[in-house]
């Protein structure tokens, strides 16, 4: 029996996440991203589409390579402004009670110490539906914002990121037992001191001396979301994330990098199946077809090219603004840009593509495939897309807020379900049992839960 | 005609925050501090009872100075665990419209760049109603959870504290322009980026280059708290905080501070009316007399008196267990503990204090007076409190939640109110319009809108 499919919405406390320009259109609301009631809002929207979870990217850091400035950005929303992820969750989690929330958190800039307790907090206030989204940082206008001249190279964050993950994993997993918490009033014993002990961790890049000063949550360890495309970063994947995000615009590119992670998280002695991989898609859909094309052609309309450009040129590290727009990416490449533009001229080797044209379908939610047309032309394309992948779900971006959503909520989900392909209620319990179908804790495979030495 | 009275609320995100061994009493909640409802309740209870805010304590550390171990305040839960209390707000935020929120974030373990954010996203979310209670950290146990041998001296403390604020001042203040943002759709212009100027600082402690991550928020700086008692803090309180929150447990200890601290303002060129002074206070209520004297009894006997010391070690970090609980702190007290306990042995200068009563005292709301009578007794003790030691008004601890906070909102408040000391309806507008009268705004006299060059 084919397996139900994951869905997750793909958002971010900013305005122009990955729709260039399309803020500006009559029924988008991206400009309330504000406000509380625009998340709550979004977050009661997708517990009714019966979503597993919302996952919330975030930079510290501005989009300044598209002709060596920040203007782009700036004039046309690309993720700037953009405000903390964190403290959208409380406000969400009171208004639903099964959407799971992966957040980004990069943790080159906020000490373990701090950000587990953070965590675990929200795990508490969540009663277990937070994930952590593992991510080093990506661009240099963030290391500036710290009094850093730059990043680090890729590696030393890599192997920083590996340093980070020791300290919070004690932190969450060790120092309280599970029974060290008694609350007896009785009693008057509200912990058993025996039964809490400090981590120490003296590494490259951290050291700590201290107590959790969390007690135990639900999960724990928060759900690891991680989105390496890298060697260093599948093998990152491989061995911690439980989510793996992908990004990738035809199977045959999205394919055999699921088929590799799989077989990296065996190799690390985890099963295939611990790790779940939600691929990027966006969705227009209408009742019929010519509807469904008709609001493309509207929502394309406002795609920014300057803003896509520049959005895509932070990502790549490439300046497109020093090619024109009807130059052919096959023409034009280099090296580096032979890696960031790879799938898009892999994804049908027989098809060219100009600077244009590449603008303009990263405009329409970002680097993944957009899937057109009625209900059920939809989830025709993205079953087939998801069994010839192998993924074990989606992350919808949007191309109008909330409008994306609530049209998936209320005409694909209920055909995805009558195929039996969406779940029909939730399951009980925290994000990693509604997504595993095991306990709240991590596996025993996993490396947050080897028998790390503790002081006493 | 006299001023109306302020109304702070304080509690921290932990079980026992100033109230010893009270999380066993039978009515006691604290042990639903990792549910939502129990902070979204005490938010409803407290905008009934037109608190202006609730003040949310913090320690990144355990208080292990009792003893030479952390033992007895796990045991107790002497604020610990403890979790991230910015956390708390949106929630809150939700659930009224009027309620300050009050945050304590230690700048020493939170690099200004991301905690600007993280502020302006709160300002933003409560549509201004934040305010962040500036900290430097007291705890050596939360510098060794940093990976720090200790903390730094109290003095290099503050200097860095300086430089930080120099740091997000501009960041809130001067990297957006008040008309940056435009949001125009017919334009398609998001925010102009003329406007929005990056902040370079180069400072002994902290250096940014980047501009700030969020658009101005109704606040932009949030209103500033701040509790220093030293000479230096005093010097730094005067220069910055709009609020200051002080202890002590008698208008003679506490008067003169009120004194001093206005007059540093002024002599810093504020008005000494600037600064609002929040005193330390618990109220212990009932319809009559005799019953609010039974109550306190009963609170009494749930004190207990290891937690309580260990709770005045960490604060002192003096080890109270080294001495008798029948030791006359007059006796035993060294320079060190003078200045610890002064408070309560010049409070009335012919009582002596035992460990045992200090304790005990301690023990229901920490170190301020206790208020204890009918509805009228207390009002009357709290106005000719407050009009003796000349503060605008108090922050007021709880011995049992939420039963202390309920208490004073449906027996105090109104009594408050027909002596028109208690306002009848909040202002409209944001935390620092309700507390000043004024814009949202800092006024042009304070330190962060001294115009500062920046870079183009």
């Amino acid at each position: 029996m084919p397996r139900e499919l994951l869905l997750n919405a793909f958002h971010m406390n900013t305005v122009g996440h990955q729709s260039p320009g399309l803020w500006a259109h009559p029924r988008d609301r991206s400009r309330d991203y504000t406000k509380l009631s625009y998340w709550t809002d979004l977050a009661k929207t997708l517990e009714r589409g019966l979503f597993d979870g919302l996952f919330l990217a975030d930079v510290l850091g501005v989009y300044d390579v598209y002709g060596g400035s920040r203007d782009a950005a700036v004039r046309h929303a690309i993720q700037v402004p953009v405000n903390d992820p964190l403290m959208l969750v409380p406000a969400m989690a009171m208004v639903t009670g099964h959407l799971g929330f992966g957040v980004t958190c990069t943790l080159s800039y906020e000490p373990p110490y701090p950000f587990a307790r953070r965590m675990s907090t929200l795990d508490h206030l969540t009663e277990g539906r937070i994930g952590w989204n593992i991510v080093t940082g990506y661009l240099d206008s963030a290391a500036k914002g710290m009094g850093l001249a730059g990043q680090a190279s890729h590696d030393r964050r890599y192997d920083a990121a590996e340093d980070y993950l020791k300290v919070v994993y004690k932190l969450w997993e060790d120092s309280w037992d599970d029974d060290a918490v008694r609350a007896d009033p009785v009693a008057r014993v509200y912990a058993d001191p025996a039964k809490v002990r400090r981590v120490r961790h003296d590494g490259e890049f951290y050291k700590v001396d201290a107590i959790h000063l969390s007690e135990p949550s639900p999960q724990r360890t928060p759900v690891l979301y991680q989105a390496g495309a890298s060697g260093r970063g599948r093998e990152f994947a491989a061995a911690h994330a439980e989510c793996v995000f992908i990004n990738g615009p035809s199977t045959n590119v999205v394919g055999p990098y699921v088929a590799d992670i799989r077989g990296r998280a065996v190799a690390a002695g985890r099963a295939a199946d611990d790790v779940r991989v939600f691929t990027l898609a966006t969705v227009v859909v209408a009742p019929t077809e010519a509807a469904a094309l008709d609001k493309l052609a509207d929502y394309r309309s406002y795609v920014n090219h300057d803003a896509s450009l520049a959005l895509l040129s932070g990502w790549t590290g490439i300046d497109f603004s020093t090619y024109g727009p009807d130059d052919i990416l096959t023409h034009v490449r280099t090296e580096a840009m032979r890696s960031a533009v790879d799938g898009f001229t892999s994804a049908d080797p027989g098809r060219t593509w100009t600077v244009r044209e590449l603008a303009e379908h990263v405009g329409i939610g970002g680097r993944g495939p957009v899937f057109v047309g009625s209900p059920t032309q939809v989830a025709d394309q993205m079953i087939a897309w998801a069994d010839a992948a192998g993924v074990d779900g989606f992350n919808l971006a949007y191309a109008v807020m909330p409008e994306s959503f609530v049209d998936f909520v209320d005409l694909v989900v209920p055909e995805l379900q009558a195929r039996g392909r969406v779940k029909r209620a939730y399951r009980p319990g925290s994000l990693r049992e509604k997504l595993f179908g095991l306990g709240p804790r991590l596996p025993a495979t996993h490396p947050a839960r080897n028998p790390i030495p503790l002081a006493p």
